[in-house]
């Protein structure tokens, strides 16, 4: 197999828009990421959408992008993971360069959410839950991970305010992203005297509805070295892994086990273990997912994760930041654009272009990536040459 | 690259199925994938599958999927390009194989139709089109092909009758295919004078709404060649491409451009060209498309695709046969297992197990897969070893 980097990121800015189609956010990102790479062709291109079908009337993703990016013939495949699509496009890509097949393949995600109404948003992402088993019985995303945060609260005694440091937290980083949806600070007592969600969640513990596209462009070693301009960033390493789909079958609800596994394997692939981390994106769909992730990718002890969120050790400047680009919180969650944000900002730290946010002597990142409740998991393991 | 081989292939009966749900067909075809190859294991999974969303109202398949089938923490990929989505579910599961990733990958693809009513499956397949540009002004697929029929009636003199020898061909074909949903033989008279859909196109020109699994095993060929008790099946190459996704945006409404620029590139990769090509799968989702894709594939000139057609040149013993499984037509159309029961088909072919639609001395075989009125396409090359 052949190394492979990211030589260009683009995205646009993520919030509730009105103005242009899921098509036209999509391909201003992919002219971005062109840009950023210096270059205006590729031989391939994969998409990560969850369900535009339900949320705009459209599928064929890689025809209608690929025409609208304007470049002839392009073969372009969408993939799907729920809320881990644009991790799965990554991984996708990644092969196909790492093949041999392609030397420049362009890695998107993409959604356009906030088209249709909060009820019908809220049946579109339940879609990534076990229809038959969950979702007939009217559990939504929410109520699924309230009940993994009431577990992990009975089970290590993590309190409220606990996850209530991980809003905080993220949007204190989002609020110098200039392409966050929510680009403001929240105090500790604005989240605790939030709306209810599902108990013990609150609207401000939640990841918004967002409009938004990302892509990278990935090249194999030799053409990166050859065409790229700024600092390399090497994908050392993937980790790719599923556990079931509803959370009642799982052994345990305190454990994410695709991202355990996902992360094994990254970190095998890479050569690196988790104390080799310099800093990590991660799939913060709700604050309690982020300080069980944070356990499961082995940052820190089962239970901790939690003290570890309120003693500020996944700040910038801690042990391991966590969500510098303020993550699914304050950044936005368009669903499928979401895993390639997450390797946008680690490009942008390993490159040392993160401004306000950067991380000092950020040499190696991570971003882990999800689906539903946990069904599926995508780890990146990237390093700067 | 490595070179990689098929080793197994599953697939239920095709049809109206009530007593399963999606979940349940595609772990039938992909155990009796796995039996098949004498296998219990593999590394990864592939998904083709167009739009579970609205079919059934469940996304996530590539967790769902794995999840079902038991194989523990297995990454799986639900991947989609509309009615082409079992084709790149095959590219896709090629790519990691070739390269060197994975030695033992399940490529499969799922729909399962016929829970929605008609109207909604109409409007689940306009998907696949321009929603803004053509789907919201009232055309769906019927009256798309209708129009791309009249102009190549136009432009080459293609007869009504031509049309109808498609479905003829098709169905004596598929009369001897077990796993046909509709195992029957039309006439000439009952095609001419069945339902009139989208004029020119009549209810028998077109394929129907399906129920329906198909899994195929991929093995490295050193892997292939230790564990697999048949004769071996080779991909010798593919070739995807895409057009714009809408029909009036095309120069020509009778050439199908992805699929020209798939297949040369399908052809280059395996160092064939038309007439190495022993038997082909095509995707006749409509009559006209087989006569179209059958002249951009070279094995006709263009417009000469009716006349060889009503010449018998491509039923089984004429000079390049065609759809020997029945096709769309009559095999059925469960749009994201269409092109992985393609590629059955050829596999049953090469090793000498098609029973009496046998095609006598095939040793390499092509098969076509679209998406859309065409804005996708793969094309795969394979040879039995």
């Amino acid at each position: 197999m052949r190394e492979v980097a990211i030589i260009g990121v683009g995205m646009g800015k993520w919030g509730e828009i009105w103005n242009d189609s899921l098509r036209d956010i999509y391909v201003e990102a992919a002219v971005l990421a062109l840009k950023d790479a210096g270059i205006d062709k590729v031989d391939s291109m994969y998409v990560g959408s969850m369900t535009p079908g339900l949320f705009v009337g459209q599928e064929h993703l890689g025809s209608l992008l690929a025409d609208y990016l304007g470049i002839k013939n392009l073969p372009c495949t969408r993939v799907e993971s729920a809320c881990a699509s644009g991790g799965v496009a990554l991984k996708s890509a990644f092969l196909e360069v790492a093949s041999g097949y392609s030397d420049l393949v362009i890695a998107g995600g993409v959604e356009k959410m906030t088209d249709c109404s909060g009820d019908d948003a809220t049946y579109a992402l339940a879609t990534a839950a076990d229809q038959e088993y969950e979702v007939f019985h009217g559990a939504t995303f929410p109520g699924l991970y309230a009940m993994m945060a009431r577990r992990h609260m009975f089970e290590y005694g993590t309190t409220r305010e606990q996850l209530a440091y991980v809003a905080v937290k993220n949007h204190k980083n989002g609020a110098k992203n200039p392409k966050a949806q929510y680009p403001f600070e929240v105090t500790l007592e604005g989240v605790m005297s939030s709306v209810m969600v599902a108990d013990p969640l609150r609207i401000l513990d939640c990841s918004p509805i967002t409009d938004g596209a990302a892509c990278v462009v990935l090249a194999d070693l030799e053409t990166a070295k050859r065409i790229c301009k700024k600092p390399i960033v090497k994908i050392l390493g993937f980790g790719h892994a599923t556990d079931t789909i509803a959370l009642h079958a799982r052994e345990s609800l305190t454990r994410l086990d695709a991202t355990i596994v996902a992360a094994e394997r990254a970190y095998k692939m890479a050569g690196k273990k988790p104390s080799d981390i310099d800093f990590a994106e991660v799939h913060d769909c709700f604050t309690i997912a982020e300080i069980i992730v944070s356990e499961d990718l082995g940052f820190f002890e089962k239970g901790k994760g939690g003290p570890a969120v309120e003693a500020g050790e996944t700040q910038i400047g801690g042990k391991i930041p966590i969500n510098t680009s303020g993550g699914l919180k304050s950044k936005g969650h368009p669903v499928g654009a979401t895993g390639i944000a997450q390797a946008i900002e680690i490009v942008s730290q390993l490159r040392g272009e993160a401004g306000d946010r950067q991380v000092k002597g950020a040499k190696v990142g991570l971003a882990q990536n999800m689906g539903g409740s946990g069904g599926s998991c995508t780890v990146h393991i990237m390093e700067v040459v």
